[in-house]
Order: structure tokens, then sequence, then C-alpha cells
């Protein structure tokens, strides 16, 4: 049997790699690539006076050089085998050491950390196969600095919306874009979410059809996912919710009140999935009992047929029973007489359809 | 079986809205009609100064004038077929983008958003077959826009009584018309939960008689429809509870001793909801260990018959053995003897008797 | 069976009452009564000045007029169908319109309303027989105004204590004697809880001494009722909470530490349900297992006597089969030797001691 | 079967006194004496200047002329039968009707409470028997008055102390006295919860040895005695919470970091009663998996025994049958021939064999 | 059977130990000896000025004179068992009574007590086999004194780093030492979580493969070793908090940055616990409902087998019987003609074919 595993083996390693980091003793803040980690991409965009530029592939160099040029720049750096590239950035933009750690570290939860001329903020993107990777994300003023576990077209639209010349994207201020890219985010995990449910509703409709032994892991791993899914959103929403709470220049009220459509978001996913595990557990709970009610209806079948033809059984054995009938009238009566046979099979009917009668006058059938 | 599905299609239908959406990737704030929404109508009340004047099935530009003519103006939309008219109402009262998003996409939360110069309001309708629809509302100063996801007789009383000259709602202050609109909502609950309050009284009567297999999937449909209503239910409260706290101009402490109100029977209901929910699980615990007792009963049947017949079917097989009894006596004792049969008759009863009674002394049947 | 149903029908009744009413688009504050509502009964307490008068079965002007006379003035309308009476109460008091509806509509929950000139409190009243009633009360500068949903005893003590000259009831203060009346109403909580945690001691004692299904269904409506106790009595206390923590004129700091002795009955009440449930719960499962471990062991029995008889009685079967032992010695072995049928059942004993000594040790019996 | 009954009886007889006295209708403040009090012992000790005095078994008036002399002076009364003399201490101490009640009805639940002039503090001592018995006690500047509804040898230690001339204990203040007496009644908690985590420690070794009906009944009582436990000392753990946030001159800042350590006791304990009750919950569960387990391994016993030996019992009741072989060779066949017999045998063999492979192919044993 | 018992023999001794205590009556803040605790190891490091001293083994003395030499003195004590020192190096530094018997008495809670003088930390180290021991710090302007319950090399890793100049470590001041030692015993917890998983995740694929009674103590033990896990990390995670908002001279705000992140470590096993606790609950039913499902489809066979061969074999039985069939034709009908065994084994066979396809049809095979 295959059953899903939504993003289990790649949570396995990363947990490796952590407790794998306390075994080396790295000290703290000291960044340690991850072996598996996929190669450095770096991309630029400048953006400013309704003009933006996009240069895929760069150096850091061309890349740093930039911020000058614009009033805005997003750096965008996918994959992160490349330690230094990270290092580097974090010296250019004086981030925190603690904070490029959780960069290259990918196991991080959700979470926002307010630092005094950025904030990091860092979520997780889910594919709908369930793997999950890590999203980090400094802004600042005047900048934005995203960091992906691995390269993927989850931003493209953002920078489409750019390149069409999208207004708010092209105030020059770093806020609306970080908002932009965390709203990505959060819609993919609806198409993440959709199937799960789908599958749930579609699982309800078999169970209430009939019940089948297959259908208890399905629910265990849509209970497991549904869970993996809420331990991802929750945090995500609190981490909005500190970010919405912050004070800092780069964050304007007008963008907030887009920040809390995003956690209003968060909320009606956090919402459906409350509702979807409810309903699964509640399905465990259907499955036990119904399963229970089959083995009943197979038991009293059983216990009917033993009851009536064990006793018949035994009577049919009482007049096989090699007693010598010539002897004396008292061994095996009936078995001499020309009506002995159906009355013997008249007897045995008028049991069988008293024990009917009775088992049903006691609803045991 | 036929069982409940309580609104079951329409949400999903809306899951996959938000998740098409995102899918094609709609910038925020755009609005995306639903190609199944439904056709628009509009309608328009003007109140004030002890007057009235009610326009059905009219055009966005007369709505908007009578903002000129009357202290208080009700403009309503049934349908949301027509994304333009929501726009231009949108751009007419200075709608925030976000908002009219949330009126168009319809699996809202209920909310309530606090705007510089109106209120938003979102609630849900559900009818007593559990459909459930949206129902959006902003609220300011000398106008109140309702928009239903679908055209329904709901505020039809609300319209009557404001004919009738209700001098509450002849104030020319929007909030009180506000207040009637909600509290119309709220009543609807308790016509949606009476049917499932009385259902779950029924089946806690009927397991009492006679626990059946099909009053299983009937309770796990209760559970879940209630699950449904307080998920609709908890965040309308909250809703109210921050929009009591509100402080607007528009927002008389009168009226919201009156919104007050309708928090309480937002109370009453999450109360009569949780304790029918606690109730319907302790049933599921009831029905369960019914069932389980019923099985045992029949298993005890089963044990009784079986351990008396077995034994005595194998005594009857016994005496039914070949052995030539003419060769010695040892073989096939009693069966050439006189009375034979009835001593083994005796025996067999012995044993049955003895049988019944060490049963009956070790409490097995 | 007949099982407790502890004020189910109650319930029923006023969930209709209110799911009518907004049916019937009863505006808010308006009064409708209830069809079988009580006959009303008025009377009315003057006190003050060490002296006091009592009035039984009297009309609205004398118990209005008697405030002129008296410092204090306690008005009890026990009988809700005289809606004309509780409007004329309500306006000469200046009662606010929806806190006369909740008087009316009898399905309120516990709560305390702070009006300007008066608090408004709510609380349920249950009988041994688990019948709950409304009890809700006004009180001010120099008024106690009491509604009962039916007449009953209920308050004579504290009439009688009034009689008797109990001093702390003759201040003129209308907090003490409210007060003394919400205490009445808690006490009698004792007298229900009593009989409910009794029978579940005793259900306990029997589930040790004997399993039996009856006992699931009685457990089943003791949880549901301990928990509609703590339905009632958790509010009643968050409405305490809220009175003690109002500032008005008519509530002195010394009557709100007696207020505190009652919310501390409460908790104490909640203590001794939460306790009770939470050892219901424990009973089922404890119910549970021992019924499986009685199916357990009569199982255990019918496999016994199965796993040794079934074999047995095949090998009867073997030997009573009737191949010709005459054509060759193959056929029927043993049945034509002198001892075959001693021998045979020496064959039978040995087997069924061998499986006897090979189930002890597998410790399947 | 002898089950722990653990404090259940004296539970019960409190209750009934709390709802009797509201059914005689006590007014509050009034003492009602229990007739079932144990007769009051009262001592007294006068501490200060580096003496003190020891006095067993005085009178009212002696005890409280020693107010007099010493800087400080504790009286404690074991046994309430005595009202009157627990009125004339309230009356010489100016404490509270209400606090005199709770001190008398001895079925309080562990708390603080603040008067103008003293403090009362309310705990529940526990002897290894789970007989819970009320401890009161008032201290304010110069005095610590405590009330034991039993007389034991529980503060025989803290009385040591003070003849030994602990420093801390001859400061003349109250409060660390309290807090000693507080230390004590805790710490006896560590001596009835140790049993108790002792006894799931061994079921849980017996359950892993072999799952016994008889460990059910067992361990729903330990989980009904820590959830008792449980109930008595998180509310202790609020009141000493409550006690350390209080500000009273005769309480110094440096008896408080005393008290916050019996807190910290109490959340160990609180602590250690969780994961215990977490764990006998788990293997409740444990027990009933396994011994499902163990119904399992029977029923496919006889599963095997029978799906073996039935069909073999009618394949030989088919050759017992008496059709006559002599009149054709259709009747009975094999029954005429010199081997038919071993054949007979070999084709129950091959079956017995094939329904082996073919149970064991199936994983059904 | 052998099942993990992860720490539960030390847990065990533990609590006697302080029940002990209690019993013995040993007053508040005396010290006393844990008989059994380690012989006790003394270590110092001066730190400061770019410069290190570190002496393995020492005496009291040396230690404490090192504190006049270096910024910072680094004074560890590994075993317990010298209460002496324990006493001298509390009145050294003026540690509190209460704080220094926490020391001794290895069985705390994970807590942050706020001293004037210094800052009091209790965590718990744990071993891959469960073990916990009980490490104490103190720390304040200057100074870092831990204690150890016994010698390991926990702390090498951070001895290292200072020896090989790591620059934080060097500043002289102690809150960046203690932060130090705090994360590495943090660090250490990933160690025992990751087995643990790694174990959940075996067993899920396992019970996904094939269910076996012996995955359920596993489970069981899974699930209370993260219990265990848990009220180890929530308290160290609360007392951070605690530690990250006192406002002390020696706690640098730069410092509390890298507490933040040892908060947000805990957090994160926090997370991976409870998620694996869900999960191991959700397996547990499985199992359950998996074991159930195998138990149905045995019981199914039973049945089959059964309701087939128990009717033949009586029929069987029928023909088995003596009677006389050459007094009458009513007698033993078929067993005198040419074709009647024939036809009766047609007979049976029909009445087989019929009981399957009845059998199928009514779902039940």
């Amino acid at each position: 049997m295959a059953f899903p595993t939504f993003g289990q083996k790649r949570r396995r390693k990363r947990r490796s790699e952590k407790a794998k980091r306390s075994e080396v003793g790295a000290p703290p803040g000291e960044l340690v690539a991850d072996p598996e980690a996929e190669a450095s991409t770096l991309s630029v965009f400048g953006i400013g006076n309704g003009r933006h530029e996009r240069i895929e592939n760069t150096d850091i160099e061309t890349a740093l050089a930039k911020r000058e040029e614009w009033p805005l720049v997003w750096i965008d750096l996918s994959g992160l085998s490349d330690i230094d590239l990270v290092r580097r950035i974090g010296s250019a933009f004086g981030l925190h050491d603690l904070a490029l750690e959780d960069v290259v570290n990918t196991d991080q939860r959700p979470k926002c950390d307010a630092y005094e001329n950025h904030t990091f903020f860092v979520m997780r993107m889910i594919d709908t196969e369930g793997r999950s990777k890590q999203f980090s994300m400094f802004f600042g003023d005047g900048f934005v600095l995203s960091f992906q576990e691995s390269k993927g077209r989850d931003f493209e639209q953002v920078r489409k919306r750019i390149e069409k010349g999208a207004p708010r994207l092209h105030t020059g201020r770093s806020d609306y874009l970080a908002y932009a890219l965390i709203d990505t985010v959060v819609d993919t995990y609806f198409l993440v979410m959709d199937p799960l449910t789908e599958k749930i509703d579609r699982l309800e409709e078999e169970i209430f059809e009939d019940v089948d032994v297959v259908q208890v892991p399905e629910l265990h791993a849509m209970r497991r996912d549904l869970l993996h899914m809420k331990r991802l959103i929750r945090p995500t929403r609190d981490a909005l919710n500190a970010l919405i709470r912050l004070d800092r220049p780069w964050l304007s009220e007008e963008t907030k009140v887009y920040l809390a459509d995003v956690q209003d978001h968060c909320d009606q996913l956090i919402d459906i999935d409350d509702t979807y595990r409810d309903n699964a557990s509640g399905l465990v709970d259907l499955h036990m009992t119904l399963t229970a009610a089959k083995t009943n209806e197979v038991i009293n079948l059983l216990t009917f047929v033993s009851a009536i033809f064990i006793p018949l059984g035994f009577l049919a054995g009482l007049w096989g029973m090699n007693f010598d009938p010539t002897i004396s009238p008292w061994n095996m009566p009936l078995t001499q007489s020309p009506f002995g046979y159906p009355i013997a099979l008249g007897i045995m009917l008028v049991i069988a359809i008293g024990l009917l009668v009775y088992f049903k006058k006691k609803k045991w059938i």
C-alpha cells in the first residue's frame, strides 16, 4: 500500500541537520552550509520613479551596486549552497548573524524578528505534494532581500506585475513589495488545502457508502497533513500580527491594511483546517462504529445459524446412534415406526420455528 | 442511504473559487466576478424626517442620486454578477479595494473591519437546508450599503417595519438600520438551530429505545452541522464585539445597547450549540457502548448454545460410531442393553444441566 | 426503560418560542407573551426604618404607591402571562425595553446588565427534577423588582427573615436584599447537585460490583445533567463577577463581600460539577473496558469448548462412517477389534488432554 | 473486590452538610455546628523577644489574654464542635462573619480572602488514605489563628522548631509563622502523591507484563485520586499567588520569597499530577488495545479450529449417511472399496493442508 | 518484553527524596545532601582582557580567589555530595538559602528566579537514554556559578570555544557565557528528540505495513517520553522568557537577542514534540482500528465456514439417522434409490451455492 507522505522525508532530513549542527558544536551565528543545498542563483530588481530593471543570474557586486541606482532594490537568492554569498549580502545590509543562520538553517518556524534597520520575516512555502521549503526575507528602507531554499517560479507573478507597472509596486517603498511576496506565499496555501479538503469530502462520501479498512490509513494521513498545514499557518498568522504591530518608518499604515487582509486569509485557512480536522476525527469515530456494526451483523448471522443448526444437528445425531432398536422399544424410538422419519423431521421443524420465534422476540436477530 | 449534507456543496465550490483566484494570480484588490454568481438587482430606500421612499430594481444613477435627497439612504444589491456595479458603488462611497474584493469573494469569515469613513461588516446567512450565503454591509454617516450573495426575502420584515413607520428606523441614523439587518440575520440562526437540536433530542430518544446502525451517520452529520454553525456564530460574535468597541460618530451608545443584545443572542446560540455538540458526542459513546453490549448478548447466546450442544453432539457421535458391539462388550457400551437409549439420554441430560448450573454460577449467562 | 430527562422538555419548548418569535418577526424590544405562561401574581414588600409591610396578591397601583411610603420597596411578579403588568412596571421604573423583553423571553442565559439607574440580573432556578425557570431582577436606589417564571415558595425564607427583623435586611438598601435573593437561588443549586453526585457515587460502586448495560444510559444522563448544571452556574458566576465590579451608588462595598461569597459558592459548585463529570467520563471508559473483558471471558469459553469438542466430534464422525470393514482391514480400523472402542476413547482423551495443555501453555484459557 | 475510595465518604458527607444548610435556610454568616464535628481543643503559643510560651488544652480567656503579653500569639483550635468558641475568637479579633462561616463549613475550596485587618487563608490537609480535612487560618498584625477540622500532629514539627528557637520564627512577625504552617501542609501533599505515582509506575510494569481486568478499576481509581489531588493543589497555588500579590503591613517582601517557594512546590506537584494523569490515561488506552489483541488471538484460534474441522466433520458425515451402497455404485462411493477408508482419510488430509496453506497465505493465522 | 523506560527510575528516586525531606521535617532553606549524590568536583575558569585561565579539580579557596584576578570567573561544581562546598559558594556570593536548597534538591522544574544581585536559572539536561539531570546556574556581575548533578562532558565545547578565543566569550560579561551554557543544554534536546521522532516515523511505516500488538506498548512509551520532553522544554521556554524580560545591569540587550534565539529553538522543539505526540495519538487510533478490522476479517471467515458447513452437516446427519427404510417409504427417503446419493449431494450443493449467493448479496463476505 502506498500512502501519502506529505513532506515526511524532507522534514526528517532537516531535523537531523539541526541535531548534527549541535553535534559538531557549531557556535551560534556561524553559517554552516547544508551539503544537500541547491546551487545559488542571484537575481536583482531595481524599482522606482515609474521605471524598473530586472537582472537574472547576476553576481553579488552587480546586485549590490543597483542599491545606489534605484530607490528600491529587490535581491532574490534561490538555493542556499553558496554560504559566502549569504555572508556578503549580510554584511552589505548589516544583517544580524543569528538571522543569517536562520536563513541557512532551513527548518525555521514562521516568525517575524524586528531589528533596528530591517525586519526579518520567515515563512514556509508548500507545494501540492506537501514538500515545504523555507522562504526568508529581510526588508528595510529601500531594499527587500528574499532567500528561497530552492528555485521555483513562485514569485513570477509578482515580477510580472512589476513589469506591467502595477502602481503600488512602483512607489519605491519596500513594504508593499514585501506584502506582495507574503501574499503570494499564503495564496499557495489555498492551492494545497483545496485537494486535502476535497479528499476528506470524498472519503466522507465513501464511508457513508461502504466502510473499508483502506479508508483508515488515508484518514490518518489526512489528519496528519492538516495538522502539518496548521503548524505552518498558525505561526505565520502570529508573525503577520507581530509585523502589523511593528512601528518602523518603512512600514506604512496603508500597507498594514493589506497585511491585515493576508492575516484574514490565514484565519480563513485555519478555520478550514480546524473544520476538516474535526470532521476527519469524526470520520475516524464513524468508521470505527460502522465497522463494529458490520462485525455485529456477521456475528449475528453466525449465532443465528449456530443456534438453529447445532441443536438440530444434535437431534439428528441422537437418531444416528447405534442403539439396537430390536432389543427393546426403549431404544431408538420411532426408528422402527413407518412414520418415524416424517415425525422426527416434524419435531425438528417445530424446534427450529420455536427458536426462530424466541430469537425474534428477544430481538437477537 | 441519503444523509444530510448541510451546505456541503456550496462550501466546496467557494473554496475552489478562492484557490482558482490564486491560480490565475489576480492581484489583491482586483475584483473578479464569480461566473456562477447570481444576476444583480439593485434597490434603494431613502429614509428621514418621518418619511421614506422605496425603489426596487433601479439603476445605479438613481440609487446614488437618492443620497442627496434623504438623510439616510439604504442601497441593497442582491446577486453579485455585475462587478462594475460593485465598483461604481465602491468609488461613490470611497470604499477600500480590499473590502470590495471581500464583498465579491463570497467565502469570507464573519468580521468587522473599521475604515475611516465607514464600517465594513460581513456575516453569513443560513437557510434551513444549511446553504450559507454571504451578507456584507458598509455603513457610515447617512448610508447603509448591503450586498447579498443571492436575492431572498430575508430583509422584507425590516422593510415593512420602515414602511410602518417604526420610530427608531426613522431617526435618519444608519447605525440602527445596520443593527436591524444584523439582528435579522442572527434571528434566522435560531430557525436553523431549532430543527438541529430537535433532531438530536429525537435521536437520543431513539437510541435509548433501540440502537441501530443508521443512527451513527446521522449523529456524525449532526455533529458536523453543529460545528459548522458554531464556526459561523463565534466569529459573528467577535465581529459584534469589535463593532461595539468602535468609536465612530455614526455609532451611538444607544444602538450599542441593541448590538450587545444581539451579542447575547450569539452567546445563547453558542451555548445551545456547545450543549448539543457535547450531547451528540455523548450519544456517539452511548451508541458504541450499547452496540457492544448487544454484540455481547448475541455472543453470549452463541456461546451458550455451542457450549451445551457441541459436547452433547460429540456424545451422540460417540454412540453413532460403527464399532462392532457383537465382538466384545467393550465396544459401544449400552447399545445392546434394553434400557441403553434412555440411560444415554439421561447421561446427556445430566451433563446439560451440570453445564447450565456451572455457567450460571460463573455468571456467563 | 425510563431514563431521567432532567428538564429536557421545558428546554425544548423554550427554544421553539424564540425561533417562533423570529418567525413572526417581532421587532426587538416588543413584548410577546408566551401563551403557555403562568398567570401573574403581584406581591409587594415595603421595608425601612425598622418596620416592614407585606402585601400579597395586590394590583399594580397599590404596589407602585408603596414606593413613596417606604425607603425600600420589593415588588415581586410570579407568572409572566400579564404582559401589560410587566410593561407598566417597566415604565414606572424606567426599565429598558430590551431588558423587559429578556424578562418575558424566559430562555435567557444568566447575566448582569448595567443600566444607568438600575442593575438587571438574570438567573435560572432549578428544581430537583431538573426543570429550570427564569428569575430576573432589577434593583436600584430604593427598589428591587423580581420576576419569576412561575410561582414557588423559593423566597419564602427571605420574606421570613425580613419579618423576623434581620438587621441587614432592614437597612433600607436594595443591594443586600438583591444579594439575599441571589444567594437563595444559588443555595438551591446545592440541593440539585447533591442527588446527582450521590447517584454517580452509587453508579461507581455498582459498576465496581457488576457491569450492566442499564448503567450506560444512566451515566449518559448524569453527564448530560451535570453539563446542563455547569452551563447554568458558570455564566451565573460571570454575572456575579460583573456585578461585583460595577460601580453604582446602590452597591455598597460591604454587600460586595457577600456577593463574593456567593461567587465562592459558584466556584465550589463548578468544582464539584467538573470533578463528577470527569468521574462520569472515567466511568464510561471503565464500563466499556469491563464489558469488553466480560465478552472476552465468554469468547474464551466458546473457543475452549469448540477447540476441544469440534476436533473430537470429527474423530467420532470418522468412526461413524459407513465404509465396509469386512471388505478389507484398511476400512474402519479398530471397529472390528474387541478393544477398538476403549482404544478410540483413549485416543480422544489423549488428544483432549494434549489440547488442554497446549492452550494452558499459550495462556489462551 | 475492594478498591481504593480515597476520601470518597468524607466528601459525600460534607456535600450533604452544605445542602442541608440551604434546606434549613440558615442565613449567611450564621454559624451552624456540624453534629459530627470533632470536640474542640484550644492551644496557644506566645512568641517574641527570643522567648516563647506554649499552653495546650487551655480555655478561651487564657488564650486571648496572651495577646497582651506577647508580640506574636498563635491560637490553634482543633475540632470545630464548639461553635461558641469560634464565635468568641471571631469577635475578639474582629473576623468577618462570612469567614467564620467558612471556618465551620469544612468543605471550602482552598482560597485567600483579604480583609482590612487580617488575611484569611483556607487549605485542605490530606492524609495518605485520602481523607481530606480543612485547615483555615487568619493572620494579621501580631496574631495567627489556625483552625483544624480534626486534631492531628501535623504542626508538631513547626512547634518543635519554635521551641528549638529557630530565628525566623522568633521575629514576632506573623507572616513567617503563617508561611511555616502553609509550607507544612503543602509538604504533606508530597507524602500523598508519592504512593499514588508509585502505584501507577507499578501498574504500568504489570500491564506491560500481562494485562488483567483487575487493573482497570485500579487505573480508574488512580485517575480519580490524581484528579482529586489536582483540584486541591491548583486552587492552593492560586491562593498563594493572591497572597503574594497582597499589600499588607504584616506581609514582608522577605517572607513572600518563601511563599513563592511554596508556590514552586505546588507547580511541581501539579506537574507530577498532570504527568501521571496523562500516563494513566495512556495506560487505559494501552490496556484496552492489549485486551482487544488478546481477544483477537483467541478468536483466531477458534476460527482456525472451526474452519479446519467443521468442513472435515461434514465430509465424515457424508460418508456416515445411510444410503444403500448395494443398490447402485452411485450410492456411498468408496465405502465398498477395499482402500476406500484410507483414500477418504487422504482426501480429508489434503483438504486440511490446503486450508492451512490458504489461511497462512491470507495471514489469517 | 523490554520496553524503553526513558529516565523512569531516576524520576522515581527523586520524588521519594522530596517526600523523605518532608518526612524528616527539614526546615525550608536547610541543605540536606542526597546520600546517592555524586562526588563533587570543582573547576574554575578566569576570563577577561583577551586572556583566560582554566583550573580543573581545584578547591574552594583557589576558586574564590580567582574572583579578584579576573573580570569574569566561572565556577563549575559537578556532583553535589559535598553540601559544605555548596554552602561556602553560597555565602561567598550571597546566594539565597532557598535557591541553594533548589540546587541540592535535584528535582526542580526549569525556572528563572530573579534576586537582587544575581539571577538563578535552573534547567534539566537529558541524555539520549532519557536520564535527566539538573543544571542550576547563578550569574551576576562578573561571575557564573554552574552546578551539575553529575559530571559530564556537556560543556566541553563551550570551554574549547573560550580557549580558542571566541570574541563574545572574552568580553568579561557573564550574560553571554550564561547564554552559551543554556544554548548548549537546549541543543542537546535536539539530539534526544531526533531518535524519538525517527522511531515514531518508523513505527508509522511499520503499522501501515502490518499491525502487530508489540507496536502498542512502544507507541505508549513514545507518547510518554514525548510528554516527558515537553514537560522539560515548556517551563525552560517560560524561564527564558522571564530571563529576557528581566532588567539587570549584567543582562545586555545584545545578549537578549541571543537568548530569544534559544527561545525560538524551544518553540521549535515544542512544535516538533506536539506534532509527534499528535501523530502518536493518531497512530494509537489507527492501530486500534486496523486491529479491529483484522478481527473482523477473521470473524467473517469463521462465519462463512460455519454458515455453509453447519447446515450441510445437519443435512448429512439427517441421512445418517437410523430410521428403518424398509418399514415404509416415508423413512429415510432416497436412501434406497439407486441415484439417492448423487441427488442428496446435489441438494447440498444447491443449498451451499444458494447460501453463498445470499451472503454475497448481503455483503457479508
